[in-house]
């Protein structure tokens, strides 16, 4: 008798579940529910509050809704018996994070803090928690807290406690009637299992936790605010666990709400990038997972704790349970493209592309894969969105140098492309100087399947080969990988997440493998980005500030 | 009685003749004659001769029917009598320059001649002659001659002897068949005259000539190539003309094609852009002429000599009698923006200018208006078609720098005119700081016209006030000008260029004055620039050149 398994991936404007079979990793049955709320970054559901610029909200109403829809349908489209279904895992976006009572009913549900923005679930790209963050990384620099280096030398306004801060700052009477700050991922869990955990991976890649120091100090907090000092003991949880454990098991309300047998086994919490790697097939060191979309992250494994430089951070059990996960990432890649199509590709183009049924993309594509490398002598610098790793520096922009009057279109689109090579190249340039090895690479997320010729210019520029996960949905495939794990092998589940990848995650056959002829050339190109890369990155020529700062003042 | 002068202006696709009154300048009739065989750069006409890459010809023919069809034309449009014409002056592009027989005879006419490309026109932008060119260079760098400072320490391709060495290189027969080579002006002017005369303007900045030294010596040139040792005795000539002076009287010949009077006054021959200079009303120092197109020319007047580093060359005689004229120029202006709008305007923005009936120029500059200085973030290097003064480099390449997912289409539009308002900065910069004095700009081509945005931008950015030349053929004009000199104030013309500029030379009534706000940001804005460009330009990162390199290798 089969036996299944459901990941549930909560995004950025839907929710998704995917019913697997455990033998062998099969995607039986797919379901979507589109969050009825969305993103909330204008105005309040039901409410004229108008938000601020770089504020953005959910409704934890629409994850519950997701269950509600997601789990029925792929039940029902793949007709399993719901007792054959023997484990629940999810990601989620992080850090998204909301405040709640004791019983975890979210602040927002309650009609006295309903139409007060701080008693929403904040999304991970919501943004106004900046002058927060700023005050976490100066008070971290001048007292010499050691998880500075552990995250690059800077914290961001995502994280967890720039949020947390930015609640107790604005709105105070949210912070004390929240018993509980929780991420999004944790909550959804202790809405299934009646039982409030916490993982390891958003506590160490958003909330400065280590398996070895636990959180910073409740003397630290203080200095930041003398009403954060507690905040780790009132509001979080120090018991911390690795992603790979049970939480606990479907209460009869959420068995009612997925049509699930009460009892059924739920992973702890993951995070949508984390929960990728083993689904694509990486559980040991050595191999870097690069999830390509409109930005790019890379995660590998590594035994030994090492400080890399300019890296987004590292955690023991945050990926993978036993060892260091590294996280890098690039803040503009598939947004870097899109960007260029939208603004750059003039009129007759498009006519071209529609006349012979292409989007613009993959007309691009096409001229540009006829290019030979170095044939349109430009380099840019893959700054348009700052530069998240190796320079952490948000105040970085995008160069495109090398244009004549005989530059294509197609010229510069596959200049992007390559600048965001270089990128990745110097990403793991750096992880390797530094410790953690690198010696393939493993893609996942939407670029691969779109642009072969952005494969094919990764694997030349860096070196590497390249094979891509055999799933498209590599998320929703982790997490229900970390259900039949939670669920055990006497269950018919694995006892580990080795041994769940084993079997369930795959690569597709094709290996896109360096042409010695273009790394030839792609290495004096990159010796070039190098230059202009420490140029423009590392304090000789700050223009790219200075520029911001005269646009800031252009604007006020 | 009114009196009349016809300028005659021969562009690079068509011929234009322009009929204007004596007394005030007053254009009264026009009429253009497109070649027929206009650029040439593919085949010969009349046979199947194919031309290498950066070939361009001319048929003399086109001259002669120029004179034939407008010049009737336009008297018979104004039906002015003949009798009250008193002169004719003609400008052409250069260096333009054919090979011809000993009467004038272009080799190209003649049949044993026809197929062979050396025996046509070259026309100025016949960019084949690079291989001499540097060899000119390198010999008189090797031997210290001292003309090179004249010119910014380096000839062009399109100059006089880079396009004679060609001859002698490629078609030694042609060459030894040409008993003279000379500038197309020079040789228009001796069908209308039967006088072979050679113009001060066309000698100096385009063949090496000063008052002062002559040519350079036939050891130089016989260095070169022992048979081009003779080549200014035997088929140049040592007799410069300034401009200003009368070349001769009409001939039978000349008067029956155009239907004038015999014996009316033709001008010593003059240059399309220097021509323009006293039509733009400047006859003294101090004011600086910018001719924007295409590419740009800028040239000043100076009392004084001095070597201004990085300048296309100076002349004395070459503008005006009596002064040394000073030539500058920018190698990417106007094609700068058409590049930009061909290659990277969307088809939003073309959709828009249809619906509102603009063109996509028009569309870009009225947004790019509303953009504050500074606003974009974006700084770019105009480099687009390499640097023609001040790095004399054609090597340099266009870089943009600061652009961000947000940046949009006008705003990289304006970073480029504004681009090249910096340049052009920075050419006015050199020429002060090394005794050309220039306090004030008047602008003539066709962007003036077309783009105010840009005249406001130049003003700002300069810190000067720009008028703009009431005429819109200013060459023309200035031809005609040159026609009532030759003519002299006893036949009802005028005694001096001067004043000839006084009563028939122009300007709009508007100008555009420096706007102090903006001036300050820009200020910090041309600080940035000239950061970049002296870091990319002057050596310190050669990478442009280099991927040039690259590219070339790649191409191979």
């Amino acid at each position: 008798m089969s036996k299944y398994t459901i990941g549930v991936d909560f995004g950025t404007e839907s929710g998704r579940a995917v019913l697997v079979d455990v033998a062998d990793g099969r995607e039986v049955a797919t379901a979507v529910y589109p969050y009825s709320n969305g993103v909330i970054d204008e105005t309040l559901p039901g409410s004229p509050v108008r938000l601020e610029p770089d504020w953005a909200l959910q409704d934890p109403q629409d994850y519950i809704c997701t269950f509600q829809t997601t789990i029925p349908a792929v039940l029902q489209q793949s007709g399993v018996d719901p007792a054959d279904v023997i484990g629940v895992g999810i990601d989620f976006t992080a850090c998204t994070m909301l405040p709640t009572q004791a019983d975890g009913t979210p602040l927002c549900n309650l009609p006295e803090y309903r139409s007060q923005p701080h008693a929403w679930v904040k999304l991970w790209k919501h943004h106004a928690a900046q002058p927060e963050a700023d005050q976490i990384n100066r008070a971290a620099r001048e007292v010499g807290e050691d998880w500075l280096d552990r995250y690059g030398g800077k914290i961001s306004s995502e994280w967890f406690f720039s949020k947390a801060l930015q609640i107790l700052n604005e709105a105070p009477e949210i912070y004390h009637a929240a018993d509980r700050l929780i991420e999004a991922a944790d909550w959804v869990v202790w809405q299934l299992t009646g039982v409030e955990t916490r993982n390891s991976c958003t506590a160490g890649y958003k909330a400065i936790w280590s398996k070895r120091d636990g959180f910073p100090s409740p003397d630290y907090f203080g200095a930041l605010h003398p009403e954060l000092a507690g905040v780790v003991s009132e509001k979080l949880s120090t018991h911390i666990q690795p992603v790979g454990e049970r939480a606990g098991g479907l209460t009869e309300q959420a068995a009612a709400w997925t049509g699930l047998k009460p009892g059924t086994a739920v992973a702890i919490a993951n995070v949508d990038a984390h929960v990728a790697v083993p689904a694509a097939t990486v559980t040991q060191p050595g191999r870097m997972v690069m999830i390509l979309g409109t930005s790019t992250c890379d995660m590998v494994l590594g035994t030994e704790e090492h400080i890399v430089p300019g890296m987004c951070g590292y955690v023991e059990d945050g990926i993978i349970p036993g060892y260091f996960g590294y996280e890098a990432g690039q803040s503009c890649v598939g947004d870097h493209f899109a960007w260029f199509v939208e603004n750059c590709v003039p009129a007759a183009y498009q006519q071209e592309a529609q006349e012979r049924g292409l989007n613009l993309h993959q007309l691009l594509e096409e001229k540009a894969a006829q290019l030979k490398v170095g044939e349109s002598g430009l380099l840019a610098l893959d700054w348009w969105n700052g530069n998240r790793s190796v320079l952490v520096d948000v105040d970085l922009t995008g160069l495109l140098i090398g244009a004549t009057l005989a530059t294509k279109p197609e010229e510069i689109y596959r200049a992007l492309i390559e600048a965001t090579a270089y990128g990745a190249r110097i990403i793991i340039e750096t992880f390797q100087k530094n410790g953690v090895p690198v010696h393939e690479l493993v893609a996942c997320g939407g670029l691969p399947e779109k642009n072969r010729l952005l494969m094919q210019i990764y694997a030349d520029v860096t070196g590497l080969p390249i094979q891509v996960s055999a799933s498209q949905q590599t998320p929703a495939l982790g997490s229900a990988m970390f259900g039949a794990v939670a669920a055990g092998e006497p269950l018919g589940g694995y006892d580990s997440i080795y041994a769940a990848a084993e079997a369930m995650a795959h690569l597709k056959a094709e290996v896109y493998t360096p042409d010695p002829e273009n790394q030839a050339v792609y290495q004096k190109l990159y010796a070039e980005y190098v230059i202009l890369h420490d140029y423009f990155g590392r304090g000789a020529n700050d223009v790219m500030k200075r520029l911001k700062g005269i646009k800031a003042n252009a604007r006020k």
